[in-house]
């Protein structure tokens, strides 16, 4: 099935915009959430990002891995400054808006405005979440680890509340986010929604697995 | 939208599977690979995750989170004691038997036999490739952070080689992962294809974005 072996010094010699396109695509789909933020005055910051990943269940927490030097500072600086944040789902409806969020505005303009994304507030979560996401995370800052291979900085942080619509949480737990309208990303630019292939019932050594 | 808020009270209160589903739900859709590596005496191993991530583009590195008690524990020994490993996306195909790769097997069965895929080896990398995945990537490993917070590990590694279609790959360096039939994953068994809702120009603050 593969046709090409593509080595380490082909990767070297490619283009630095044709490299950043094809290495981020090669880990699969991922997943598509602006990032609420507000500075210690109030001012808000919104930022997409694709590398929220789960971390655990029990405590709740997620991760985030943030690159020095990019738009994202803004948010890395309030997430210091305050240690709250959002994850805020993107719907199919708000993909320009969310790609938008990635263009170098001046540190002034707040993005919500800028994208024309409204913004609201929780009682439990000083950062802004994104009205209209179809499932909102509102995350308080556990701890910045640097890794220090190539300067990026991973976000640890706690779950403390979730916002969604009720009936999207099934009797077990699985909430269904492609019903929400949750859509995912490949490579840097490229968006889509999912269609369920199924779920499958819990491993065990002697049984094949069923569809749920 | 939302029309329950979910507190930390609430998922404190949850039963432990109900939790699992739920917690692993909220970070978005998530990359589903399979893990092939092999012990010191050449013995194979496969494990599906969904914590892949992309790290940088130069130098190629990927990260993935490994969670210590459970079947992972295989492919963590076996990265440590051979630096080697690789990921594989998954097919619609291969989705029952990628879920399988989850069971609890005995340490000397190989899940690839348990499953019934197939393994190749590559003149780069010592760790065993899954035939007929749509995207393979050959990793060196580069470090192991423990993650203290909840006893995690977060596993680097180096691109050191990708098989795949050479058609998949645009002019500009982009991958078509959804045109190759890579899948992706929701909570902890929840399969998805995924249909283009386009891609996006890059962003610059005095202009709105087109599909390119």
């Amino acid at each position: 099935m593969a046709n090409v072996h593509i080595s380490t010094d082909d990767l070297d010699a490619m283009e630095k915009r044709f490299r950043a396109l094809f290495v981020n695509s090669l880990a699969g789909f991922k997943s598509a959430n602006l990032v609420g933020t507000q500075d210690a005055e109030g001012n808000t910051n919104l930022a997409i990002v694709s590398s929220v990943v789960h971390l655990g269940a029990d405590p709740a927490l997620m991760a985030m891995i943030a690159r020095p030097n990019t738009t994202r500072r803004d948010t890395l600086d309030n997430i210091r400054a305050t240690g709250s944040y959002t994850f805020n789902h993107i719907s199919p409806a708000m993909v320009k808006q969310a790609h938008q969020t990635s263009a170098r505005y001046p540190k002034h303009v707040s993005e919500f405005d800028a994208v024309d994304l409204q913004w609201e507030h929780s009682e439990a979560v000083t950062a802004p979440y994104v009205v209209g996401s179809p499932l909102a995370i509102g995350m308080q800052l556990e701890e910045i680890q640097h890794l220090a291979i190539n300067g990026t900085e991973l976000v640890i942080g706690r779950i403390i509340e979730i916002r969604m619509q009720e009936d999207a949480i099934g009797t077990d737990g699985f909430v269904d986010i492609e019903a929400l309208g949750s859509i995912t990303v490949s490579s840097l630019d490229s968006y889509h929604s999912t269609r369920s292939l199924g779920r499958l019932s819990y491993a065990k050594p002697d049984r094949e697995p069923e569809y749920l």
